[in-house]
């Protein structure tokens, strides 16, 4: 299963118009007269527009919360799919079977609504909920490696510009020794 | 502008069957004798399965790779949009508009396949590719803020879930004294 995604084509779509109003609104007045927020400016920080009230941390945040849903739905799933305890077997089968089933008809993409809807299925449904929620709150808090991830990221960046920029020499370049 | 998704359907859609099968090769065989990588348990941290090879930190760090290439060409158009040195007026105008044109023919959804493309449209395009690629990998290592990031992804876990546990049990009890 792939976990790839970022930019849902809407906010893509609305990236335009936005700017274009900007434009129009403010034809040569510069973005440092602009903002309200000089904070950002002090730090000497670039500048990012387009998050109103909000920051880009804050929507990574709100990326992540849903990120750590699917994979606490993830986790459960799997701690259902066998019994560790063979009297509770019977338990596990059910549940295991109520939440596949439950993912066939909802969608993860929100997921605090998916937990929400969850909780109003049936009983034995609400008790999944909260063991998703108390999973998604615990692997946020202490099973995520968050050095690991700034690392990560970090050296993605370097890997692909150096490939990005690799391949476009490799395809625009000739070989004097081949013409 | 929202950053909001997570999820891409494609993901969600594979993730009943890929279950399934597990289910079907193994019915009774506990996961910790199917795992190839024994750390994960070592350290007793929760088991998180259909990563494959990958783990969840780095499926986070792609989607946050693709992020910061959506927040470098937004603070590129930012910076294009109103030309800070009166005498490159014209370069950041025409640069703008090719921006502009190019993100509406052109998804942002894989950062790196958006960049590439980017850089072979036209030399002037490949300065602004080259630009964009600087700017998401200083933005990445110098302006966002990890720390940030951690501290409001465990506090929107918190108040969700009080949240929908709250809003469930106000839904589903009745005040006596309304009765």
């Amino acid at each position: 299963m792939e976990f790839s995604t970022i930019l849902p084509l809407s906010q893509l779509s609305c990236f335009i118009p936005k700017t274009c109003t900007l434009i129009r609104a403010h034809p040569f007045k510069p973005w440092r007269h602009r903002n309200s927020k000089p904070a950002r400016f002090r730090c000497q920080k670039m500048y990012v527009p387009g998050f109103g009230e909000a920051s880009p941390e804050k929507k990574a945040a709100k990326n992540m919360h849903n990120f750590f849903t699917y994979i606490a739905v993830r986790i459960v799933g799997a701690q259902l799919e066998v019994p560790s305890v063979p009297s509770c077997y019977s338990y596990n089968t059910e549940a295991h079977k109520d939440l596949l089933e439950f993912l066939d008809k909802n969608s993860l993409n929100d997921g605090d609504k998916f937990c929400a809807a969850l909780m109003r299925e049936s009983p034995r449904h609400k008790g999944l909920a909260m063991r998703i929620l108390e999973v998604r709150s615990s692997y946020c808090k202490k099973d995520f490696e968050w050095d690991n991830l700034q690392r990560l990221a970090s050296k993605m960046a370097d890997e692909s510009n150096t490939r990005i920029m690799r391949d476009y020499v490799l395809e625009t370049s000739h070989d004097p020794k081949i013409d």
